[in-house]
Formats: C-alpha cells, structure tokens, sequence
C-alpha cells in the first residue's frame, strides 16, 4: 500500500527504518528476492483470493463451532510465550492470557471492547473443524503459485496457515520465527517492522530456556538502553499491507506487527514452511546460521546443565572478561 | 616444609591465601584429601626417593646427549603456549623463547645467567634417550605407592614425567593442566599458589583458541581490575616445597609456581595422569565438569565458525544483554 501509505498517522519509533519494496508478482525481482531470502510486498499475486470476501459475520457462520485459541492483553500487546517453558521459568509473569472461546464469543469480545480495555487477537490454525464454504475458499487459494515459490526456494513442507483476526492498536512486539512466511493480508491494515538476522545483537531475545524465546527483550516503546545499548543502532525496515498484499517474510527475519489504530480490525492468514535442508556450507556463516547455531549451543547448555538458575552464571563465565575484550 | 616456610621471605599479592595442609604419607587424611580431588603436600612418600641425589654435574654426566626443550625468558616470567595455535592467532607475541640445548649447553647458561638478565628454565619429559643411571634412579621411584594412588583414584594412563630444571626466580604464571599430577620436588624450594576450579570466574583464561589457552590473562603482579574485576575477589591456597615433598595438584586446578629466588635452581620431576572415566552424572556439575563443558563448547565454536576472529563477537552476542541481567 505504498501510495496509500502517506494517509497513515504511523507512530514513531527512535531508529532509522528503509521502505521494503512492493513488488508485482510478475515483476523478475519478486522472485530475486525470495530467493535471496530477502522480504518483498507481493501484489496481485491472488494467494488468497478466494478469501478477499471474508468478514466476521461469513466467518461466524461457516468457521465451525470448535473452540479456537484467543489471547487477551491488558495493553495492546500480544506478546508470545511458550506454555512448556513456563513451569521451569520462576516468578515469570504471563504477558497475555489464553482463552479458548468460540467463534460467536471471540466476536462479542471484539465488538464489545471499549478503548484502553482488554484487547483480544485470535490466533488459530485452519483444520478440519471448519464448514463446507471455509474449506472450498481455502481451495480456491494460489497454491500453484505458492508451491512453485516452496519448491523452488527449496522450503520444507508446509506446517500451517493460521488465521489471523486482531483489533486495531494490536502489537506482536519484535519476534523472529524458525519457518519461512508468506503472510497474505485480507482484510485491514498492518505495519510490519523488519529486522535482518543480523541485528541479532541489537534486539538482545530472551534466553532460549525462557517462556519468551526468541522474542526481543526490547521494549520499543521505552527502550532500556543501558541494559540494551545496542538497539541504539539498530536500523529496520517496514511496511503496511492491505487487503490482497503478500509479505514474504523469511526465516530467522526479526518482526514486530501492529494492526494499525483507527482502522478497524484485520484478518490474515499465514502460509508457514519449514526450513530447506541446510546445504554445502559456506563461510563465513550466515547471520541465520549463527542464530540457529546460538540457539543450539544455549539448549545444550539448559541440557547440561539441569538447572535454569545455574546457566546465566555459567554463560557469563565462559564469556566476561575473556571474550570481550580483544585478549593482549 | 611448614616450618622452614617462615624464613622464607615470600612476594606479598592482593589475594588471601589458605595454607595447603602438610601430611605425611601414613596420615589417613592424606588418602581422603587425594580422593577428593583436594590438593595436599605428601611427606615422606619417597615418591623420588632415588633421585634425591640429582644434581647438575651428575645430570650432565648421566642424562645423555640428546637434545633438550629449554624456555628462555626476558623477564621472570614463563608462560606457556602453544605453538599449534601460534599460526591462527595474528598480532600473537610469543611470552619465552623455545630452544632445543644439549644438556651442558643449557647448564652453561643456567652458570652463567647475570641478575636481570634472560633467564632460563629445562623442561623435558624423561625418555629413553638417558643414560643406565638415570634409567636405574628411575626405576627406584616409588612406582607401588604411586600406581596404588592411580588405581584407587581411578585415574587414567601415566602420560609423562616432566624433567624440570629451573633458576631461582623462575616463575610459572597461573594455569590449570587437564591431567592429575603427583609434583615431586628434588632440589631447591617451590612456591605453589594454588586456585579452586571454581575460581575460573575470577581467572578469566585466555580464550581456547588462543596459544595461552588454559592460563590466566591476569598479570599478577599488576592485575587490571577494570577488565578482571573478580580477580578482587579470588581466594588461594598455598605452600613451599622442598627436597622429598610432593605435591598433589589436582586436575583443573589453577597453578602458579615459582622457584623462590635467592634460594638456588630447582629440579623436580612431576607426573601426569590421564582424567579417569567420567562415572554417573550428578547435578549439579561441579565446577570442573564447567570447566570441561565451557572448553568443549568453546572448541565447537571456534570449528563450526572456521575463523577466529569471528568467535569474540559471536559469544558476545550469545550472552551480553540477554545472560548478564536477570531477564524481567
Ligand atoms: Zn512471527
Ligand atoms: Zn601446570
């Protein structure tokens, strides 16, 4: 939605941010940078086309009527955590609930929340349970297209499409995935905020162990920077998408999602694919091989080491004093 | 030698030190301490019994006429390296020089080394390149004793005795060795000041990759606090052995050992044993079992990232900001 983008009050945030290009499907680059692993705006490329018409009401009538995973913040953010990782995490403080709410009570919900109350988003994958007309819209969608893109990037198989149905003002604060992401919007506004796997050393994620992993601990809003001096030279790069719009989001790319105010709520779906196989390496390593061999060194450590409490001490003792400094 | 150690005018460093308990090789204390990894000074183990008489003429006259490793030094100082990871480490300045003597070439410079001036020290593993009475002093240690402590300890394979001749004054800044090691001291005095392996923390050791892997970056005699601020914090032990002492430093165990000046040259003989086997897994892992764990760790790093300078600012994004608070 660049032309569009001028007519959005966008909040700022203290670091620099590049436009990421909007591409046609048909345009050579599009593909380039998929490719490339690099993020790109895909327009006209119908991967939802079938679904354009969908609003809550068509939604209400046809989803089905199993119980589907809502989250609600007392803020507007929606911050991720892993239920497994809670119980070895002590004193942690949940940043969302979890409801499990059908479809009618998830809508009364949303419809009936009042500014600066409690916020929900819906966040459930598409399965089975839904209605006859669901299923024959998700059909409909461009998988030739998408499959081609998977097969040709070498993508692993698809896990999920999770359907996606947040109020205006909600915030996914900064995260990054382990899948490649192709994320189709259908209905209203969101603004992504980009960070490349390289700036891994600005966003500062939690622990692996912790219930947050792989979220930044980097609150935008009111950055710490003397525990995070680093995010002062973080530089992102961002975007709005709008009905029809496809964001390919790859793997290991840091983003935060804001479903924009005073817009009306948004519906999305995402098309999840596992990693490719790894392939020859090459050094240097990449920034997202880095990452994934962090991620591996540290739950190794958890492994180890049997005891959350024991592993910070033990990070910093490998690495204080002995890795910080250039030795003599 | 407790009661002689008073005499002994002796350096004074910024850290306390506890003295390393003295027991004869009769005192049952002495077993339990050597089964629980706890370093202890044995007396009257005739450990080196018949090597008691060594001397210099009688080395020259005995040893052979092969070649010997002999380190000079500009200072005092005699910091190991390893001349494997010399190639890898740029900008690298080698501590002490390596020269391979005959025996009298290197008794020569031991005579006539001038106060101040390079100093030397021989340090050569016991081979068969000796002469008939060194190979029967050899064979008069005290073996039963010695291998009945390596059975009962579960200890690994003897791997070397090290023939060390050193100046007065001589000194070998803190490390640690992955071996056990019975230290059989035969002529002049030896101080050891020894650190827990749970002192790593204020030890900060060279980075694995370095040619100094293993010893401490802190200069003892002036220790920067701004880059090692827990060395403030470090606690020893210590002793002074003399002729008929050994002593038993256990394996990770930090070291610094110098051959106290104005008393003459030291010769002592020591010998390495082998890690035994690991045995059940216990939580949580003492401080040794870190040590080895942080080594390995390190070691996987430096090989998956093929290039050295890379590892400094990987392991410094794997923990600053994110193991070094408390995360929220
Ligand atoms: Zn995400
Ligand atoms: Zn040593």
């Amino acid at each position: 939605m660049a032309k569009e983008k001028k007519t959005f009050d966008l909040k700022e945030y203290p670091f620099p941010t590049e436009e990421i290009p909007r591409l046609n499907i048909d345009n050579p680059e599009t593909e380039k940078r998929i490719a490339a692993g690099l993020p790109v705006v895909i327009t006209d490329s119908g991967l939802v086309r079938s679904a354009l018409h969908w609003d809550l009401d068509y939604l209400q009538g046809n989803i089905g009527d199993g119980k589907f995973t809502v989250y609600k913040s007392k803020n507007k953010k929606f911050q991720y955590f892993d239920d497994k990782k809670v119980d070895t995490f002590k004193d942690f403080e949940k940043p969302m609930e979890h409801l499990d709410l059908t479809f009618p009570e998830f809508v009364k919900k949303l419809k009936t929340a009042k500014p600066g109350k409690d916020k929900v988003y819906l966040q459930q994958a598409l399965n089975e349970g839904v209605g006859k007309r669901i299923v024959a819209d998700f059909l409909g969608f461009n998988w030739s297209w998408v499959t081609e893109q998977q097969k040709k990037n070498k993508f692993g198989a698809l896990t999920s499409n999770l359907l996606l149905i947040g109020m205006e003002g909600n915030v996914t604060p900064a995260h990054y995935d382990e899948q490649e992401n192709f994320f189709a919007q259908i209905r209203g506004y969101k603004r992504f905020i980009l960070f490349h796997p390289d700036q891994f050393k600005c966003m500062y994620p939690y622990p692996t162990y912790h219930p947050c992993d792989r979220q930044s601990q980097v609150d935008f809003d009111n950055p710490d920077y003397k525990r995070f001096p680093k995010f002062k030279d973080v530089k992102g790069y961002e975007t709005v998408v709008g009905p029809g719009d496809v964001l390919f989001l790859p793997m290991y790319w840091w983003h935060q999602v804001e479903s924009l105010p005073d817009h009306g709520h948004t519906i999305s779906v995402t098309f999840w694919y596992k990693a490719g196989p790894i392939g020859n390496v090459v050094y240097p390593l990449s920034p997202q091989q880095k990452v994934s061999m962090m991620r591996n060194l540290e739950k190794m450590i958890h492994q180890a080491l049997n005891n959350t409490d024991e592993i910070p001490e033990f990070m910093q003792n490998m690495v204080l004093g002995r890795y910080t400094d250039p030795p003599a």
